[in-house]
């Protein structure tokens, strides 16, 4: 299925062009316009889903296995000493685009720290409340 | 295979107490001690790998679904709008215990925006310059 008011629908169907790094049946992997760093890449499913909770298992199997394929590749292409694997769902979560797809974000040891977020503390016994929380509704 | 120096490894096995979310022969889902927000849960598998390039396929076919059932869990419980999926790989990346693992973290429109990188910008013919440098070495 796919979206035709939808730019990554586009995009994964070549009908708009981007720098392509990889494609196949299932997927285009295109560069970030707007990248974290140079060689910051996105996994585009040829599919339309919103996010992971619509993805499709077929096209779930398939994504971690090709994130390293390309996260390999930017390290061995521009040097980069780690990467970040990186997928966000609703606005509240940073998603801006409503068609399902993963950062992939090659990252330097010569960078200062990536802290993505500052850890919290739980107070005493709210831990294992939330826990219990979330436990009732999976 | 197991790493017997691994924390994870042994939190994974049940051998050192976590706060657990679900449990199947595969995975252990835990919350993270120094959360993101409250809730913030990590995804490991009972085998020892130490990132996304030495996952076996068979666990990584099942990262997303499990994802996605978590992250659905969260918003039921917790009121969240949204969460991300982290996975990082090399201390570049901010990996500190060299498991894989998969953070999902809760996300409120209530928060600030959230803002994972500052994106930057390609100069003229850059990004078609790095798109192939990367295409060469997948």
């Amino acid at each position: 299925m796919r979206d035709d008011n939808c730019i990554f629908c586009k995009i994964a169907a070549g009908e708009i062009p981007s720098s392509t790094l990889y494609e196949d049946d299932m997927f285009r992997v295109i560069l970030d316009l707007g990248p974290a760093n140079p060689g910051h890449a996105l996994i585009l499913p040829k599919e339309h889903f919103k996010d992971v909770t619509e993805l499709d298992e077929k096209y779930a199997a398939k994504i971690l296995p090709l994130a390293a394929k390309i996260g390999t590749a930017q390290r061995k292409a521009l040097g980069a000493d780690g990467f970040n694997v990186v997928q966000n769902n609703g606005t509240a979560a940073g998603q801006t685009v409503f068609h399902f797809h993963v950062h992939i974000i090659p990252r330097y040891d010569s960078e200062a720290p990536m802290v993505a977020w500052n850890p919290g503390k739980y107070a005493e016994g709210e831990m294992e409340q939330t826990a219990e929380k979330i436990r009732k509704e999976i």
